[in-house]
C-alpha cells in the first residue's frame, strides 16, 4: 500500500472503486475525413441519439431541478437546426468529430453573444458537444463520472454546476486535487456527512477502478490497501455507524463529567440539529439577516427569526452572535471604506461599535423575541454575544449595552490573540467566553484562513493556539465563568478531547459532528483529557501535537 | 490650563505661540465693484507686487529646491500676460479680487489641460492666487505661515509640499488634528527630532500666538499653562538636551548591566547612527535594493551595500534582515498573486521560501561582503535574521539555508502571536530572536496598523503584546539566547526599560531615539525595570499599563 495525502473532511472512514471526474477533451483536429460521407453521417447521428438517451436517462434517475437540466440538454443533442449544421460539415468533407465540435461552437457564440439567460446555456451545449466527441472517440465523457456503482470520485475540484449533477447516493467519497478546508467540496462534504479528503494534491495518479481506501480523519487515501486494512476500515466504518444510530444521550466524559454538545446554525432552521441532538444553540450566526441587503433589516424582521429559532430549543440554551459583519462579509450599510486587510479593520464589533444603531436594535429585537416565547411559555435560555472583541473595554461596552435591554447572559467571542491572552480581565466582565477556533488561528499564525497559498498555517492543533485556548480555559476556571468552543476545532473528536482538557465546558460544532464528538467524549475521562492536552501543550507543530495527543489519549 | 490630547512622537515637549496652517481661502463673489477702476487697478497691482516680493524674500531665506520653487511662483505673481488677464477683467467692472481669482483661473485650467510637468505647475498658479486674494482681503495667507519668530504650528495635517516650503529651524512643535503615528508628519518629526503630537482632534479651537506647552511624551497639548507649567517643561526639555549632548556612553542600566543601543536603519548610510552613539545595527532593512525594480539586484549589486553597512561598524553587532516583501512592500518578482488580506498572505519568509533562489542570492551576498570586510581587517559581527517567522519548522529552515552560506550567527524576527507563544522551541533552533512590536502589536490585536479607523488599537503597551515579550524574554533566559527589540516600542523610554525588565537583552531604534533611551535606562536598576514590568503586565489596558509602569520606576 502507498498512502497519499491531503486535508480531511470530518472523521469518516471509506473505501471503494475509484472513478475521476475527467478533464475537457482536447479540441478534434480539422483534417479531412478518409470515410464516406454516409459513414461519418451514421458516427455523427448514432453519438448524438446516443447522448440524448443517455441524458434523458439520467434525468430520470437524479429528478429535481437537474432533471430539468439534463432534459434541456438531451434536447440540445437532438436539435434540428444543429443537426443541420452538423450535416453541412460532413457534407464539406469533415469528420464527425469536428462538424460537431465547429457546428456546436458557432451555435454556442451566438448564443453566449446574447448574455442573459440563453447566454448561460453556452455552458451547457459545451457540455453536450464534449459528450458526443467523447463517445465518438470511444473515451470517457468528461465532467461527472457515472459508473453505475457506487464509486469515490476523484476530481481537480468540485465546482457548484459539478455537485448539482451529481448522485450523492453513489459517491462513497470526495477526493480533489485542489482547494482546502473551506473549498465548495469541503462545505459540500461536512453539509452532506461525505468522507472527504480535498487538496491531496498527488491524487491525480489514481486509476479508474482501482480500489482505496480514503480516511478523512487522517487525511489519507491510501492505495493498493491489505486485507487487513479494508477489513480495519470497514470496522471503523460501523463503529461510526453504530456512535451515528446510537441513543442522542447528553454530551458527557466517561466519568460523567457533563460536556455540553450544542449546534452552529446559520439560520432559524433547527430541525436537523434538534434530530441530531443538538443540546442547545452554541452560536447562532445572524449574517443570514443582513447579507445582500441594502438597508439593515427592521426589527419585526429579526424578531420572527429569533423567535423561530428561540421556539425550537425550550428550555435549552441558544448562544446568539451579534452581527459579524466585515472582512470576507462586507455590508455596504455598515462599512463601506476601503480597506488593505479587511480581516484586520473595522470588523465584528468594531463596525458595530462605529453604527451603534444597527447593533441596539438588534439587542431589542433579541430582548422582543425573547420576552414573546417566554410569554407563550415556551423561551430558550438566551446568551448573546459579540464578535470580534479585543480588549478589556470593548468587553464592557458590549455587556453594558446589552444589559441595557435585560439581556441575562452576555458574553464576547475569544477569536483575537490579545482576548485569549487578557482573558482573566475579560470575564471579569463578560458572563461567558466562547472562543472561535478560525480566526483566533488566523490571527495567531498570521495567515488568512482563505487564502490557499498560507493554508498550510490554518491548523488549530498547533501549540501556539492551544496554549491561547488553556489560557482562557484557565481563566474560565478561576472566574468561574463558561467557556465554549464555537470554531471547527469542536468538530474533530480528538481535539474535541484535547479542548476539553485545557478547559472548554461546552463545544458547538455543525449538527453532523455531534455523533462522533460524543462518541470520543464518553470514551474518555477528564484525566485523560487533560494528559491528552498536556501532551499536545509541548508539541512544536501541529502534526505532532495531534500525534502526541494521540498517544496520551489512549495510553 | 486645559489640555487637548492627541498621539505624541517622540519624547520631546517645547512650548511657544501658535501660528495656525489656514484652510484654502473661499473663492471671492462676482460682484461688480463699488470703487473706481483706477482704485481697484491698483489694489491688485499693490498686491501682485507685494506678494511676489515676499516669495522671493522666502526664497533667499529658504534657499536650496524650495527657493526654486519660491522664485517661479514670484515670476508668476508679475507675470505680464497674466497682469493683462486681470487688467482685462478689471475694465469690465470686477472686484480686484475677483479679476485676480478668475484670470489665475484661466491660465491654471490652460496648464492643467498640458498635462505633465507643466500641469504639476497648476498647483502653484493656486497658491499664488490665494496669496494674492488673502492680502487683498487683509487675512492670512492659507498655507504653512511663516510669523517670523519661532512657532508651534498646528495644522490640519501636513503634504509633502507644505513639508518642503516649511522652515523647519522655525518650528518648535508641530500638531496636526489627522493623522496617526505612521503619517508624513509623524514620519517627519521622527527624522527630524521635532517634538510632534499627531490626531489631536480638537486642535482646531488653538488660536494664533496663544502659548501653548506640546508634550510629545504625554501626548498632550496643554493650553492657557501656568507659570510653573511653563518652568517644569522648560526644564524637562532643557534634561533632554543635557542627556542629547551627554557623553556617548554604552548603553546599561544604572546597575550597570549592559543594554547595548543599537540602530534601525534602511540604507547603509550609516553617518548619522554612528555620530548619536549606537553601538551598532540591530536591524538593517534589506528592502531599499529590491523595491522599485522589476527583477531581483544581483549578487554584486547588493554585495557593494553590505561592505558599506559592515564597513561602518567594525567589530559591531550589524544585524541584516534578509528580504521582508509583500504586505505594504509588494514586489512583482516575488509574489503577484492578489491576496484579500496581504498583512496576513504570503509575506517575508514565507515568500522567499516561495522564491528560494532571491534568499540565497542574498545569503550569497552577505556572506561575501563579510568575508571582504573581515579580510580587509574592518569586519563586523554580522548577524542574519529572517522576517515574519510563524513556526519552529520555518526557523529550522532559515537557520539551516543560513548555516549553507558560513552566516555564524542566524536568528528570527518574533512578530507573529505564535512564534511569541512558541518561542522556547524556537529559541532552541535559532542563535537569536529579535521582537518586532509593530507587527506583533498589530496581529495581537488584529488590527491593521496602517488603518486610521482601527488605529486605536495599535498601541505596543497593550498588555497583551506585553505578555507576549514576557513570553519571548523568559524564553531568551532558558536558553541562554539574546533577545533584541527592534520595533518603534523600543524608542519610548519608559517602555524600553519595560522591555529591558522583561528580558529584552538589546535595544534597537532610530538614532534620533538614542540620546532619550541611554538617559532612561542610566537612571533605571534591573530591579526598577523588572518592578515596573510587573506592574505594566497585570493592567487591562494600555493607557493603564503605561501608568502603572510610570509608577512602579519611580517608586
Amino acid at each position: 500500500m502507498t498512502q497519499l495525502r491531503g486535508v480531511g473532511i470530518g472523521q469518516g472512514v471509506a473505501q471503494g472503486p475509484v472513478a475521476r471526474m475527467m478533464p475537457p477533451l482536447a479540441p478534434p483536429a480539422e483534417d479531412a475525413t478518409a470515410l464516406t460521407l454516409a459513414e461519418e453521417t451514421s458516427r455523427a447521428r448514432e453519438a448524438m441519439d446516443a447522448v440524448a438517451r443517455d441524458l434523458e436517462a439520467r434525468g430520470e434517475r437524479a429528478g429535481g431541478t437537474a432533471r430539468d437540466v439534463l432534459e434541456a440538454q438531451a434536447m440540445m443533442a437532438e436539435d434540428p437546426a444543429l443537426a443541420e449544421e452538423v450535416d453541412a460539415r460532413l457534407a464539406a468533407g469533415a469528420t464527425a468529430e469536428w462538424a460537431v465540435f465547429d457546428a456546436f461552437a458557432s451555435f454556442r457564440d451566438q448564443l453566449a453573444a446574447l448574455g442573459g439567460y440563453l447566454g448561460e446555456r453556452a455552458a451547457d451545449l459545451d457540455d453536450v458537444a464534449q459528450r458526443i466527441i467523447a463517445r465518438l472517440r470511444g473515451v470517457a465523457a468528461p465532467g461527472v463520472p457515472d459508473p453505475g456503482h457506487p464509486f469515490v470520485l476523484v476530481a481537480d475540484d468540485l465546482a457548484p454546476a459539478d455537485t448539482a449533477l451529481l448522485d450523492l447516493e453513489k459517491v462513497l467519497a470526495l477526493v480533489t486535487l485542489q482547494g482546502g478546508p473551506t473549498s465548495h467540496t469541503a462545505i459540500l462534504a461536512r453539509e452532506k456527512a461525505i468522507v472527504a479528503v480535498v487538496g491531496a494534491t498527488t491524487a491525480g495518479e489514481l486509476r479508474d477502478g482501482e480500489t482505496v481506501i480514503v480516511d478523512a480523519a487522517a487525511g489519507t487515501i491510501t492505495t493498493d490497501p491489505t486485507a487487513d486494512e479494508l477489513a480495519a476500515a470497514r470496522r471503523r466504518a460501523d463503529e461510526r455507524e453504530d456512535a451515528a444510530s446510537a441513543p442522542l444521550t447528553l454530551g458527557a466524559l466517561a466519568d460523567g463529567t457533563p460536556i455540553p454538545l450544542l449546534a452552529n446554525l446559520g439560520s432559524p432552521d433547527a430541525a436537523q440539529a434538534v434530530a441530531l441532538g443538538a443540546e442547545g444553540v452554541g452560536l447562532f450566526r445572524t449574517e443570514f439577516l443582513f447579507l445582500g441587503q441594502q438597508t439593515a433589516p427592521t426589527i419585526t424582521q429579526q424578531r420572527a427569526a429569533y423567535e423561530k429559532l428561540l421556539g425550537a430549543f425550550p428550555g435549552k440554551k441558544v448562544v446568539v452572535r451579534v452581527l459579524d459583519a466585515g472582512a470576507d462579509k462586507p455590508l455596504a450599510f455598515l462599512n463601506d471604506a476601503h480597506e488593505e486587510n479587511p480581516a484586520l479593520g473595522l470588523r465584528g464589533l468594531r463596525a458595530l461599535r462605529a453604527s451603534e444603531d444597527i447593533l441596539r436594535e438588534q439587542l431589542t429585537a433579541l430582548a422582543e423575541a425573547d420576552a414573546a416565547t417566554r410569554a407563550a411559555g415556551g423561551g430558550a435560555d438566551l446568551w448573546v454575544m459579540a464578535p470580534m472583541v479585543s480588549t478589556v473595554s470593548e468587553t464592557e461596552y458590549f455587556v453594558s449595552i446589552a444589559r441595557e435591554y435585560g439581556i441575562r447572559t452576555a458574553g464576547v467571542m475569544v477569536e483575537v490573540p490579545s482576548s485569549a491572552l487578557l482573558a482573566d480581565r475579560i470575564l471579569a466582565h463578560a458572563d461567558f467566553a466562547s472562543i472561535g477556533t478560525n480566526d483566533l488561528t488566523q490571527y495567531t499564525l498570521a495567515a488568512d484562513r482563505l487564502l490557499g497559498s498560507v493554508a498550510a498555517f490554518q491548523d488549530p492543533w498547533h501549540p501556539a493556539v492551544l496554549r491561547l485556548v488553556r489560557e482562557v480555559g484557565d481563566a474560565g476556571r478561576r472566574t468561574g465563568k463558561p467557556v465554549g468552543i464555537c470554531g471547527e476545532a469542536a468538530a474533530d473528536p480528538l481535539l474535541a478531547v484535547v479542548l476539553v482538557g485545557l478547559g472548554a465546558t461546552s463545544l458547538s460544532m455543525a449538527p453532523t459532528a455531534l455523533a462522533d464528538v460524543r462518541a470520543s467524549l464518553a470514551a474518555t475521562t477528564l484525566d485523560d483529557a487533560r494528559r491528552a492536552a498536556e501532551a499536545a501543550l509541548t508539541a512544536e507543530d501541529a502534526a505532532s501535537a495531534r500525534h502526541a495527543a494521540e498517544s496520551a489519549a489512549t495510553r
